[in-house]
């Protein structure tokens, strides 16, 4: 059997803020073909979100004939093509297909529509994804399980609990970014020197977090790290890994406390998180590939695109 | 008595990153006069360190005769005119006296002479203050006690704890230069209104810090103040003072851990902690205004200046 003889039937775009792919799929949710862009919500340079389609996705639409068109992440933001509102914790494939966001017709495609982000609604402490949620429910799928912790790391770590088949809350960890803004903003960024990965200098900045007790004892651990420096005692080529492994190290016991869950990221990132949960001695899982294209799928099917 | 019948008998100088401030004082520590400039280590524009004491003491010198001069801060680091290496914990009067480190003679001037910075020496997470330690002994004379625990807040705030008249140990929060970086460089920033101080804001988020639990939780607080944003329920114009409140009442709340301190800051910086701690229904107490020149003048005392 070759692609040729499979009917493409769907396709799907992950839109985010600085990039986005698109799948071409078959009816059982097989991918045909991908392609990719740099033009995410923030990188648009002028060209209109149609535009981005066409160039995309133009030529199997071409191919094809009008096939529909499912869309998740940053797109469906108030910054983006059209907003798709938060649909409300606990939010499973029902749920988000009910709260699919309509894009107005385009030449040469099907339906297109775009997948809500998810609102954990709490007083106190909100939280929101998007695009997560598809990447979740894809794992779902992929795994064949209805419930357990999972963790998107990144710029900002997702981590969303599913109970039941539905995503009953998140929580946001901002680890990416406030190491970013620490790195290059800080007087902490002025001993760090670019290179590889220190292994050897992430262990060490785990193993700092492992020691950390109280809610206030990261803002207090991250001058040692300079001190540390200043007295000989760390290397400016460990030192950014040092930092990136506390604070990791501090998200993972915070977020997992212990119990087992599954990473969802590329392997790089993956890695890193795996190695500092084996390092905290926490229990986890990797989700196979193709979570975000497994999570259109299940999404269109439900929304009755195919 | 007029100031004109004491007999100026010292020069003292705090000299810090972005400032300096110099005394005249009496035998007895009174102030006579003082002096500032913005020429701080880092702001020194092509100005040589003798040429900023003059510009900033010179006139005294020739008025009263070749003063001693005592200076503290960062103009003993590395950075600075003459490097003055750490004394180490413990750490009191006669251990800084014995310490200091000269400074070539300059025309005009008597002995110049700089104080050290004191290192926690530990193996896993080291501390080092400059400056701090000369208005911690500062507060001890001018409170007339020989222990407890002292916070001097800012862009890194300095938790020293006293026993015995010398300093055992310190630690730094690098609450101030954590809330710019967040402030200036995630998208924290980004619905953040300038405006009057909120003390509603600031409620809110010693509030949040109150609820804090574990060493990542702060990681995963952070994120919710976005998404309070993007809920309606947090105003631009509470958000940055509400960040501001999450990271000192976690400061607080760990550096204290419920033990009485004192503050030693100006007025505005000790209001705001002084607030987070009323909130967080910590003990504290503030320490009464010229503990540096007090504590310059112990030491120049100790050192045999006067």
């Amino acid at each position: 059997m070759t692609p040729a003889l499979i009917r493409p039937a769907l396709i799907t775009c992950d839109w985010g803020t600085s990039s986005l792919r698109a799948y071409l799929m078959a009816a059982d949710g097989q991918v045909l073909a991908t392609s990719a862009s740099g033009q995410g919500i923030m990188a648009l340079d002028g060209v209109t979100f149609p535009e981005v389609l066409t160039a995309i996705a133009g030529g199997w639409a071409r191919d094809h004939g009008p096939l529909p068109v499912l869309l998740s992440g940053m797109v469906g933001s108030r910054q983006g093509w059209v907003e798709a509102p938060y649909a409300r914790c606990p939010a499973g494939l029902p749920d988000l297909a009910a709260a699919l966001a309509e894009v107005p017709a385009q030449p040469g495609f099907g339906r297109i529509a775009i997948v809500p982000g998810v609102l954990k609604d709490d007083d106190s402490a909100p939280d929101v994804i998007r695009g997560e949620e598809v990447e979740v429910l894809g794992a779902l799928a992929r795994l064949g399980v209805a419930e357990g912790l999972f963790v998107l790391p990144g710029t900002h770590s997702k981590w969303v609990r599913v109970e039941a088949g539905r995503i009953a809350t998140s929580a946001t960890y901002m680890t990416g970014e406030v190491f970013a803004a620490l790195k290059g903003h800080t007087i902490l960024g002025r001993m760090m020197e670019e290179g590889a990965f220190s292994a050897e200098g992430f262990r060490r900045g785990v193993e700092a977090a492992a020691e950390l007790e109280g809610p206030g004892a990261l803002l207090g651990r991250l001058f040692s790290l300079r001190a540390l420096g200043l007295t000989g005692r760390l290397a400016g080529a460990d030192s950014a890994d040092m930092l990136s492994g506390l604070l990791i190290g501090a998200e993972l016991r915070d977020a997992s406390a212990g119990e087992p869950f599954t990473l969802v990221a590329n392997p790089a990132l993956a890695a890193r998180y795996a190695e500092a949960a084996n390092i905290l001695g926490l229990p986890h899982a990797r989700a196979p590939e193709g979570c975000g294209p497994a999570g259109q799928h299940a999404v269109a099917k439900a929304a009755g695109f195919i």
